[in-house]
């Protein structure tokens, strides 16, 4: 798409992506719930009919909106951290991209799929169940990354990887939640300094 | 109140006390926000008019709802930790207290103050301040123990206070966030083996 068709388009009509990137970032304040196709044409600046040309129901443009927030943890996070040559390296990646994307403030509320957890966790149905699939497919690729360091010698082989990948990631979590809550620094840094430690006393060298 | 003016209450007026419980309850599966009179008033089976009496707006009911659930979380988990002779018999009590709080299913989804904070760190005003100032009270009195476990020698005085409260809140909060979500006691189990080693960490004996 070039310039002169950007600036066509927003007069009114979006892209579907453009829009589910503002729903996302609405989902992490007002909650999925709180995603109504009303409230979400204001945001952005469309028609409600408009908005029920791409999505006929809520629920429909919940599971997108979670959807596009997974493809872009993957594009942002988890991708980039393919490329380390090990797995501490990968597993460094992950947790270091984690906390940039925290900070780096993608979305007002913080780590978008903590945010939907945290709101569906008690809601059984399909937007739980896809809202809640992300993050255990995070801690799995936590836990694989560990064990390939444990293969490769440089993590401890008596560290219980899915104890440890458990650790790692409730530092990330608090480090998440307390950000958003107090907006300053501080919980990104404590979480870092507990992944520093908590990887020496496994066993792995300083980061280079 | 004998049980016979109990029975005659449960006809339809019930207790502000069991109001605000049920209204607690509601509020970690519906969100604060989604507590609304009328669907508190449907929960504990009284007409809408008959809470208006009780509180006379949503926000008068979240900030109500609030602090019958801080005075809960006191009485339950704070208070009897006051109890413990010293530091660590203190912070150990708070750590098993929050776990065990979780695990006993008080709330549906799980600790109340982590599942409002989570919906309303976005949203300034009163009901946001209200939600997050236990949270910020709880860091400090994991703190506070820890401190005074040092002083008293049996935790390493080397340690920071507040990075190593940092860090058992987080197992502490990843626990309750799993356990809602898994219904499972996997994560209240690793919890407290993460607990165990970061304590030995930091010098503590063995617990009793």
């Amino acid at each position: 798409m070039n310039s002169h068709s950007r600036t066509q388009r927003s007069d009114g009509i979006r892209s579907r992506e453009a829009i589910l990137d503002e729903a996302a970032r609405l989902a992490t304040v007002a909650g999925l719930d709180g995603l109504s196709i009303g409230r979400l044409a204001d945001a952005v600046g469309m028609s409600k009919s408009g908005l029920y040309a791409h999505f006929r129901s809520k629920e429909e443009l919940q599971l997108a909106t979670i959807e596009t927030a997974t493809a872009f943890f993957f594009s942002r996070i988890v991708e980039p951290a393919q490329q380390a040559p090990d797995g501490l390296g990968r597993l460094r990646l992950l947790l270091d991209g984690f906390l940039d994307y925290v900070e780096g403030g993608v979305y007002p509320g913080g780590c978008f799929f903590a945010s939907v957890a945290a709101e569906m966790d008690t809601r059984p149905g399909r937007v739980r169940d896809s809202a809640i699939r992300l993050s255990l497919q995070w801690i799995q690729l936590l836990a694989d990354a560990i064990r390939d360091a444990q293969a490769e010698g440089s993590l401890h082989a008596g560290e219980d990887a899915d104890q440890l990948a458990f650790e790692l990631n409730a530092y990330l979590l608090l480090s998440n939640a307390q950000y958003v809550a107090l907006q300053n620094g501080m919980p990104i840094a404590r979480a870092k300094s507990a992944i520093a430690a908590r990887l020496a006393a496994a066993g792995a060298a300083p980061k280079a």
